[in-house]
């Protein structure tokens, strides 16, 4: 068969395991929006069966074989074009794939959901003895798995490489340790001065309707495109997406308390213009879709802190926000802007500043690593946690509801996931530094209120490669360098130096 | 392989299936009620491979194999068993769907797909002679598509048989025949009276919310469950369902009259609760869901009408209704109850009164059927239809958009669908009337707004069966007697004679 039909068949069968991916987020979404309560022993059945078709029709040998052939250097182009991409990629995903025992694969969704039910329970009862079998398995189970697929320097590299495919534990820590340096000494400084910032004026009782209505003109002005997407509520918020013309944001509405929606929707936004500005000539094929979570995460923290949580934003918006809002009357623009970018060392990481954020990951980074290369035990877990906290943010969780038990991620067989959470930030400072460096007039824009600037920067950069390249490569193609915390420190002292003057 | 283990197969094949094609349907609701304008082709091509899969999936050799092991007499059980009756429906639904070849099955589609878009453009301009040649040729591919799948009697039957599995076209003519011979004279007697009922007090605001949330009330009370379903907003209604569990109708609000949403959401409860209530012994199988079309509009229509345009189901909730909307105080129960019963020969089917409904489709039954059997050719159909309708309704289309144009069916090729309707309406008094007799304090229960007594009948002789018997059966098992149109006739009689005093 010559290249070119081998590349057609190659497609053709990946365009059929895309539909079925999506068809399967479609069952997600609509269970998390939509599914009434008594459904959902049969979406279980229903998402098992497209799942593992996805799944079977993905790994074929027909695949495998195909693959091989193409892979031979400049068989399939360039190595930008989007063909040579498809196949670099898509054999990445496909070995991976290939190396997990399906009957480890198998245990570990049987145990995924268990251990979940398990979590649920013990967080409840705040007992972490209770979880601690479930946990232990489960770290054994996620210990095979890396083993089956293999790593180079520490076992946790298998792991995190499923949400970050060329990263490196030794990467991560050698970003994290300096960023841990500077941010600990801020935090420390700015501690005895938290409650010279109040949040008061937003907790109010603010309209729902209006919420929503706000959040719709920002996020539409963002560049969101809401004849392709739409925005449901769900209890824990999220982004999907079935195609680039069809992004599916959630939200939740507290009619008490203005930031959960209003900076939730910002964020998910953030994935979802991502995710809508992939180029159309990948669609349908495995490249179509952000192309790690580090980099999905700095799009929707860029979209939520660095343009959300700014003043030249609420240069613009504000007056409208108070225009819906008569009772923010009372607070002027510099208080507002002060009190969305309060600082609160929390035991919760979900509610957590922008300052203290990273430092809840670190944590968690540091720990399942730890147990993972079996220098730390999982019974010892809670004892470890509560250490951590006391050292980097100077509270320590009075139960293990508070502490180690909060995420469920380890419960879900995340393991190697938080770090992308970190990463993220730090990569959206770098991003946001070269988008203005190439574009000065992005912040004067930003306070009229137009985004153009910053978000075509950004389709250009990021949005429309989707999966060609590596998270690593979308870095250093975006802003001609390597990962690197720096600009992330020099932002948070800048901000937060000046709210409390340390 | 003993027959147990043969049926094990069988079923867990079918499962898959069964799965593929209810995640066909979610994507169908999602379109219809949910997606972004700009999903559209994605969309196709996911619902194309859904598609391809559950059928390729279901006519597989294998599949053949087990049923035509099972099918020796007795091998499955007993014939009223779950699973003699799953072998027995699953075989006949694999057969007719092995005889078409898959190459006249891609041309059908195609088509399908190709002439609603003439015919949407043919409606709007008024213009029957540019919908013709794509009318031609449906009619010449449903021709072939009956040929292939064969018939003893009419050409009809093949198609017919589509929707009403063990009807014949010459069963529906001779229930369909003494019917109209009733009906005609009773309309033309009724004609000169009509404007003696208004249905003014029906036409004025009414709040959505209001609306909603009064039939959800109402529904509820039928038996219709929230738990495993919900209500949405569509352009064209219908109901739909992934499992038993998880049923969802849809409706439209007019804001300034009731009846599109009161009596359509009443219409869509009738379906859902058939859905709702298949036997949970017979879930994720292909007997899992209503027998036929005609079927299913019996529940539709026997809630709709039988119920819902009852003066005794208004004896109790008019004064609700009277709550809700306090500006219908001006009319009294009778005037109400005479409103939403006014007959009003219409030139258009989905707005015709319960009187005249079947005359519509009368007449397109038989055109349909002539065209078939090639008694009239389609460039005819305006001049056929029109004659028709002067001769049933008394009244003659100004124009082909008004008349032959204004049902989609033929262009997306449900030739023999239509009627569907009418044998669901005969049925649903058939029903109705058994009912009663079995259980007699029904009327006296509706009148308190009670519904148990009419929903466990229904259940035990209806709902519950699924598929697993044929439309004829169900109807001889529940009634005791063959699909006969005198109770629905002497029904019309009593109720509108008094209406009108004829």
């Amino acid at each position: 068969m010559f290249m070119t039909l081998k590349l057609q068949k190659l497609k053709t069968l990946l365009n059929e395991v895309q539909d079925l991916r999506s068809v399967g987020d479609l069952l997600e979404w609509d269970q998390q929006t939509c599914m009434p309560s008594g459904g959902g022993e049969s979406r279980a059945e229903q998402f098992a069966t497209v799942k593992k078709l996805a799944h079977e029709r993905f790994v074929a040998d027909e695949i495998g074989q195909l693959l091989a052939d193409l892979s031979a250097k400049g068989a399939a182009g360039d190595y930008d074009s989007d063909d040579a991409s498809l196949v670099r990629y898509t054999k990445y995903e496909y070995d991976r794939k290939r190396k997990l025992p399906s009957a480890l694969e198998s245990e570990i969704a049987q145990h995924t959901s268990a251990a979940q039910e398990i979590w649920v329970k013990a967080r409840a009862e705040n007992n972490f003895k209770f979880f601690q079998p479930a946990l232990e398995k489960m770290y054994d189970l996620k210990h095979q798995e890396a083993e089956a697929i293999g790593y180079s320097e520490s076992i946790y590299d298998a792991l995190l490489q499923e949400y970050e495919r060329d990263m490196t534990a030794a990467q991560v820590k050698s970003v994290f340790d300096p960023l841990r340096a500077e941010i600990a000494p801020l935090v420390k400084a700015i501690l005895p001065r938290v409650d010279s910032v109040s949040d008061a004026c937003l907790h109010q009782p603010f309209d729902v309707d209006k919420q929503r209505e706000f959040e719709a003109t920002v996020i539409k002005q963002f560049g969101f495109d809401f004849g392709r997407g739409r925005v449901d509520v769900a209890v824990h918020p999220f982004e999907i997406n079935f195609s680039p013309d069809d992004v599916r944001l959630t939200t939740r509405y507290d009619p008490n308390f203005l930031n959960p929606s209003l900076f939730g929707t910002m964020h998910e936004a953030g994935h979802g213009m991502y995710e809508q500005n992939v180029s159309p000539t990948i669609r349908r094929t495995p490249l179509c879709g952000g192309t790690s979570l580090g980099i999905h995460e700095s799009q929707s923290r860029l979209w939520e802190n660095l343009v959300g949580r700014s003043r030249g934003f609420w240069i613009h918006f504000y007056p409208k926000l108070q225009a819906a809002f008569p009772h923010l009357a009372a607070a002027d623009l510099e208080t507002f802007y002060r009190a969305v970018n309060r600082v609160s060392p929390s035991l919760i990481r979900v509610e957590a500043d922008e300052l203290t954020y990273s430092l809840h990951i670190m944590l968690r980074f540091e720990i399942e690593k730890e147990v993972l290369e079996g220098r730390v035990r999982v019974s010892d877990l809670p004892e470890v946690w509560n250490a951590k906290m006391q050292e980097y943010l100077g509270i320590t969780p009075p139960n293990d509801k508070l502490g180690v038990l909060q995420d469920v991620h380890w419960a879900a067989g995340l393991v190697g996931y938080f770090p992308t959470y970190a990463l993220g930030t730090i990569i959206s400072v770098q991003l946001f530094e070269r988008a203005i460096a190439d574009v000065p007039g992005i912040p004067a824009q930003i306070e009229r209120g137009e985004f153009s600037g910053l978000f075509n920067w950004l389709k250009d950069h990021v949005y429309r490669h989707g999966k060609k390249f590596t998270p690593t490569e979308v870095v250093e193609r975006a802003t001609g360098g390597p990962l690197n915390s720096a600009p992330y420190v020099k932002y948070l002292k800048t901000k937060f130096g000046e709210i409390y003057g340390v």
